[in-house]
């Protein structure tokens, strides 16, 4: 498996990256806990909030599929796993 | 605004049955940030988990829709508000 | 079911506007096989243009859905069916 | 630009692939069309062939994707372009 190839790790600016993006949609969720708190909360007001934190997961994760394009992805020939990188990238983007 | 007439609240088992999988979403968003830390993590992996998240959010955000259609939008006509109501809808799901 | 009853028929007007859009989207389709036939095409600029028709059906759908919001689902409850009106449009929604 | 450098245009089999899916989505929406002709259709049967269309899009699209990261992605940094390639990708990735 990739996931144990050392050089096919998540660059470190990447993962930082990441992390803040997903720090910041946990805020946003964790708002989104309080407003089903309350009992006057209306149901189009919690569906645009879900909405904006998938926004926010999204954009996370369009960092670690640029990074892995760059790091990975675009070097894949020359290290001669493209078959495996591509076929596992495209499951994964297939349900975006 | 609806989000201040008490007739369009969303109704309590609605908000419990939606903040119980925003809490699953955001114990796996958790889990996801515990990944971005470890130097070896493959950004595969990391899309992946991303992804679960996301579904999990569209999932509560069903169940807050299929609330609103049942509770707001069915009985719309009868109240008089359906332009309003449905043109915010609309609004909400384009970005769906 | 539904289709069979008079009274749930998508109105004409709904019908001619979502006919107009995925006429459109049609012809925009059909550009999109002509550039298929060309040896220099470049994948991206397919990507794009298959995007593009895919928006188009998305705002057709989104003609459709309102009318049916307006004609059928706010009026459910006076009729008594939004039972199942609510359950097929989840359904529907779901994999939107 | 990349559509005008030969050594980047789509190969022969996926212009194929691709072409023989929307050949097939062109003709479930001309069958769409069909249906809008006809006064008793309900809306929610056209939503899901709208849908059931765009699904058949998403999968042309994935065949374009697929090869165009196998064929001009993976050999990206060999040849120097992967920053234009990976922005212009994520660009077309984005809307998906």
């Amino acid at each position: 498996m990739h996931k144990h190839d050392k050089h096919l790790c998540m660059p470190a600016e990447t993962r930082e990256a990441a992390a803040k993006r997903l720090l910041t949609a946990k805020g946003h969720l964790e708002g989104v806990l309080r407003m089903l708190e309350k009992e006057d909360t209306y149901c189009v007001d919690v569906m645009r909030q879900i909405k904006a934190v998938v926004g926010g997961l999204d954009r996370a994760n369009d960092v670690v599929l640029e990074g892995h394009l760059q790091n990975h992805v675009a070097t894949a020939q020359a290290r001669g796993d493209e078959k495996e990188l591509i076929k596992e990238l495209m499951d994964v983007l297939k349900y975006r």
